[in-house]
């Protein structure tokens, strides 16, 4: 029988250690979330994200703005979040109402408290194996899971379906650090079959529903699935898990990566409070 | 038969449309080259890019280190041309003596200056699509190359040989941009053959001499060779051009990716021209 690869296990285990380490802090780590507007899903995500930092002993707030700000309300949020010495570390929850651009956003947060890891001198220095970076969460949270899983990656073929910033570019940079032969599908692909059939470990990024079934899979692969699509009223990924499951590891959605993406930002937060004592 | 992809026709293409840009423009647009030490290929290569470039009307003017300069020295000569207003645009020409920490040195080139595209900024920003930027000369020259012998490239596949910073790494996002399926193979990759033989197009980026033979090569493929080896006194490729020739479209060494590199240096320095002049 194959492994269902729950992200809860890894994900305490990362918690656990980022919470002895911020036990032995003096000053704790102090994280703002920047939410616009009131998106069910994003309101949930960012509960969890605060719960969890604070479970840890991180100091966690909520800057809330209206659905209507415009982009030069946030990027004055973004701009005193800069200047405060006391903020280690900020994100500004995706989606952001259409009326605001979301790469000029992204692109006025201080590199040094870009805890997403999205601007694009963090995306540059982690390209280039720089040390002086945020290494994006989810795609070092999956990085995690597949080590907790004891997963061998060096000289593997690993298949990255999904070729957006947030997960599939950077993703497939950290596979190829770690020596493993890397393509990237996407939608333009002809034949994902014959892509995702020779994958030893296949990350389905892709955002569309159950686009993975057991037939794109080799016996015995590791399969991660990122998405979480709504279908219905359920959330489902990218990789029919009930079908793949006999065929393959697998990690279920939800319980899967998302867990594991919330404690890496955290960690990241941490990261971020002990560069800044460093430079004092 | 198969065509011999020449680098010299679609760069001197590209160098006839720098020379009229050029010619419009009041302010001539000003590179320097800084060249540390005495290496000799290095000295013919920044001979020939100082020679093109005052071809097609720029002032190009090379700033000599000793071999024995320090890191500090390089840093401060790299500050003074970030301030100096007449320099578009400069490069460190690589490799650097042994003392020098080459990714310090680039690091601390002006993105705005960095004419050569590698700075964690000005990658950073290509990664994420961002127009600000300067595309890195080999990688958007065999971009250009491509274009210029008609080759398709959404929905293709195509396997680049090589991580390296300078081309691997930025032309398989080159590649993706522009809708391929990419593969990125390496010295850690098993099974190399099985990964090429698929490639519509194969970029040889390794820099060993002669890794790919004709039983590497899908017949008809359009097979870019980046590599430039000393194999007793003769500069040989990546590819067995000579074999691989009978099967598939293949550029040769020397004349292929060479003169669209120098070329595509020459429209970044104009660019950076440009972009100073609105900024004003």
């Amino acid at each position: 029988m194959y492994k269902t690869l729950s992200g809860k296990e890894p994900s305490a285990g990362v918690l656990e250690s980022s919470k002895r380490i911020v036990a032995n802090m003096k000053r704790k780590p102090h994280l703002v979330i920047v939410l616009v507007g009131s998106d069910p899903a994003s309101e949930v995500y960012v509960r969890k994200k605060i719960e969890k930092a604070q479970a840890v002993g991180i100091r966690a707030s909520l800057e809330k703005l209206e659905n209507e700000a415009n982009e030069s309300d946030v990027l004055k949020l973004v701009e005193k979040l800069n200047k405060d010495k006391d903020v280690d570390g900020f994100i500004v929850q995706s989606p952001l109402p259409p009326q605001i651009d979301q790469m000029k956003v992204t692109e006025a947060i201080d590199p040094k408290k870009d805890v997403d890891g999205w601007t694009s001198t963090n995306i540059g220095r982690m390209i280039l194996g720089m040390s002086e970076t945020f290494l994006p969460a989810t795609p070092i949270g999956i990085m995690k899971m597949l080590e907790y899983y004891g997963v061998e990656i060096a000289g593997k073929n690993v298949v990255v379906v999904g070729r957006g910033n947030v997960v599939g570019k950077p993703l497939s940079y950290l596979m190829l650090a770690k020596d493993a032969t890397v393509t990237i599908c996407h939608s333009r692909t002809k034949n994902l079959k014959q892509h995702t059939q020779n994958a030893d470990i296949l990350i389905a990024a892709a955002g569309r529903a159950r686009l993975i079934t057991a037939e794109h899979v080799k016996e015995g692969a590791y399969v991660i699935d990122v998405g979480t699509s709504k279908l219905g009223d359920k959330i489902v990924g990218d990789v029919d898990f009930e079908n793949v499951i006999k065929k393959a590891h697998c990690s279920p959605v939800p319980g899967g990566v998302g867990p594991m993406t919330v404690s890496m930002l955290i960690s990241n937060v941490i990261e971020a409070a002990i560069r800044k004592g460093e430079n004092r």
